[in-house]
């Protein structure tokens, strides 16, 4: 995949767009009516306040509007820091912080005051342009949501366009930025858009697997304190017949006893991926002392965050297609439109699931309680497991309280998964540092149809159902033709 | 890394060099004197017969000597085929099959009546070239390898220069051959290259990954009820405190058991490779019914077979370095020139062991009996297993009754591994398939050092000591500086 941008650039961005308005949740505030995106050269230095010029990399700063600000905020910053170190807040390069999850966390953090930078090819809205695809939600560009943020709560997140598979790229960033914590979301995430043709699942495996690689390489090199956040998924593990334990599990065998790593039974190419990953940053924890927390989140539904839902230019996207959406969000989406609810087979599938308030709770969580030098620790990031079945029913009885007839179709499972069997996965360390879950409730149930409605128009049915099917695959490049 | 050939080609190849001579166990044969390299173009037919042109690959024949002589063999041919298919020999492309275990099996299954093509991109010559390497025993061009063969045995073994992560090559390789089993060797095979720098980590992991998907997508475009042999490696496992199973585990856990893949701990990014390559195998025999034997490889010793001691311009490869040798076979070089052996750290890393003769038979005995259509089986493919320590003692006394003065000592390990562990893997499964093994003997010690005095002029013994350091790898670029 090309890098989006290839060369240096130095472009003044005059504020054209609608202006930001009037924040929901705070003063009305005046925007900075001009944003400059600078490039910087090495010998690195602090691209914040050196202003130097890069090879490939993108720095994006809203240079009107002071720093200050969230220095005076002081979270927790890690034990194994230098006394030095105590006073400043946290530094946290969000990569991928331009997408679903990713903006959402990036947001959050920034409000808690830890210093943010995102680091996005911004690859993910050109995957919907290829593909025809849309979120439910208009969202902003990257700039105009950063500039909003900086307008509503004086607070700047730093930004990097490019793609961390260009290690060239990526080193300027760490030399710029200086994170002492990365969470990685900056990975291909969608199982379906995997298994689309030969050529999107050999983008997807060395994308996420080299893009992996190289923050590992990065961190070794330049900041070997810097506690490495990465999202994996509760996908890695398959459905196995008896409990899914944390990462871990303790065999005994022939008389011997060992704890080893969970084992792995990951159902498509983006899934396997994620396997890839952990596989790799559990050796370099080991060989290099690497400190990482491996994050096997679960299905996350909801759309609204108390950041996210500061402004509209703030709103997150929500995917309810074929390729991008997941069972929850998609249901909401269908229930509000007429649509039937598409159960894929039996609907006996079952998984974790959790809000998006709980992914960025959770993500905070890791980083205010990093893992030790060579740890490599493993949560499941999830707060509560439903059937596909279970999930249709949920959402038709809360359709039904809003007036919606919503009906409930079997379509043939496009993936090759297990409909009916065990599942039981244990979810409780991120309990024990404190999580305290958003339960799935009428209330939210109720939220999001409303969301859905809201927002009604802008849905086009032809993306709901499935367009790709793990045994149909080939080698021919898929593409979508125009309607 | 650049295709060795990126243009089509055809070129003819005069008999200049010195002629085969005296094949070792065969009367003198009359080599063919001249050498054709055709290329072929889509639509693809059987280049053999018809020698259309191609894109990118390169397609070597000796074609002046008739095929014949092979279909008058007529090995097991799969118990899924049809009956039509009964009296044809069983077509094995072997990738990588100009290194040091493919080039054996290669001559192997030809011997035995296989109808056989090599394709390799011939990278691992350019590895020894750009590290200032050699391998102890000279060894001829496959061109000239393959001439050689023809004349003494009258089989062709097919050629196809190319690199399988280009699918453009590997799709007319596969429409081409048409192979009824493949046998992949493909991959950069060496845990220490994985670990000189991140570009070499980095190319391990995409080369060996993105290989094999292509080979899995063009098994299922092409030739569905192909059979995969792929090597993996005893190192994937890592040195668990339990027995190594081969390949999946029955674990009981809070009153549930399931029978589930072995736990992997690999501990190099070329290992790592391997673990991934596994897992992606393991998911598309489920999703795509794909037919594959994983032969976990230990380490590899010897240097003759049958068939490469039938001619000196057929001898094998045997390394020495830090980089490419392996334990038994770098002792017995060290042994030879005066080098004292080299154990790493302790010296009581315990590994599985093998004779190269045991290599090429326990491929055989995977083709003859291949994996059911959907069936992910695996093989643990080694004969005994041995401490670097004990090894260092059996050198150590094999080259006392030679006359040799061997020292042994104790470098720093370069490796991050455990030097004194619980090691019992099982290898029951090839000998059920019939596996006589051929265990390491006084003999065979014997004949491998005066192997290695027979060559040992050639001994660089700037190559011997570890160079490669598994916490020391860094983000620029290794390069070796001319002596």
């Amino acid at each position: 995949m090309a890098h989006l941008m290839s060369t240096s650039c130095s472009i003044k961005i005059s504020s054209s767009y609608r202006p930001c308005g009037q924040p929901l949740n705070q003063d009305r505030t005046v925007l900075p009516n001009s944003f400059t995106i600078k490039t910087s050269k090495s010998p690195f230095k602090r691209l914040v306040s050196k202003g130097h010029r890069a090879g490939r990399s993108c720095l994006v700063l809203a240079t009107a509007a002071p720093v200050s600000k969230e220095v005076s905020a002081n979270p927790w910053s890690g034990s194994d820091r230098s006394p030095n170190d105590s006073s400043k807040p946290q530094r946290v390069m969000v990569i991928g912080g331009d997408g679903y999850c990713g903006w959402a966390t990036a947001l959050h953090l920034s409000n808690k005051g830890y210093k943010v930078a995102i680091v996005d090819s911004l690859v993910r809205r050109l995957f919907d342009h290829q593909l025809g695809l849309d979120s439910l939600t208009p969202i902003s560009s990257i700039h105009n949501r950063l500039r909003c943020w900086k307008a509503i709560t004086g607070k700047t997140i730093e930004l990097y366009i490019g793609d961390i598979c260009d290690f060239e790229f990526l080193s300027e960033t760490f030399n710029s930025f200086e994170p002492d914590a990365v969470v990685h979301f900056g990975e291909q995430r969608s199982a379906p858009y995997s298994m689309i043709d030969r050529s999107r699942a050999v983008f997807t495996q060395k994308n996420n697997v080299i893009g992996t690689l190289n923050v590992l390489f990065a961190i070794k090199e330049f900041r070997e304190e810097c506690h490495l956040v990465k999202l994996g998924t509760m996908g890695e593990y398959g459905t196995p017949n008896i409990d899914i334990e944390e990462g871990y599990i303790t065999i005994s065998h022939n008389g011997r006893t060992d704890t080893l790593p969970y084992p792995k039974q990951a159902s498509s190419f983006y899934h396997l991926s994620k396997v890839h990953d952990s596989n790799n940053i559990a050796f370099t924890c080991k060989a290099w002392g690497i400190r990482a927390t491996d994050l096997n989140q679960g299905v996350v539904y909801g759309v609204k965050t108390d950041e996210t839902s500061m402004h509209e230019q703030l709103c997150n996207r929500l995917d309810y297609d074929g390729v991008f959406g997941t069972a929850l969000n998609r249901f909401c989406v269908q229930a509000a439109v007429g649509h039937p609810l598409t159960v894929y087979g039996k609907g006996g599938q079952t998984r974790g699931y959790l809000d998006i308030r709980d992914t960025v709770q959770c993500v905070e969580l890791a980083i205010a309680n990093p893992a030790k030098p060579g740890e490599f620790r493993v949560f499941n990031q999830f707060t509560e497991q439903f059937s596909v079945n279970e999930l249709a029913a949920l959402v038709t009885k809360a359709g039904q309280k809003l007036g919606l007839d919503v009906q409930t179709i079997s379509v043939p499972n496009p993936r090759v998964e297990a409909e009916e069997h065990y599942y039981n996965a244990k979810h409780t360390k991120l309990i024990e540092l404190g999580l305290k879950p958003h339960l799935l409730s009428d209330s939210l149930l109720d939220s999001l149809l409303n969301f859905a409605i809201e927002f009604k128009d802008r849905v086009d049915t032809k993306q709901i159902m499935p367009s790709v099917s793990w045994k149909k695959i080939g080698v021919k490049p898929q593409t979508v033709p125009a309607n």
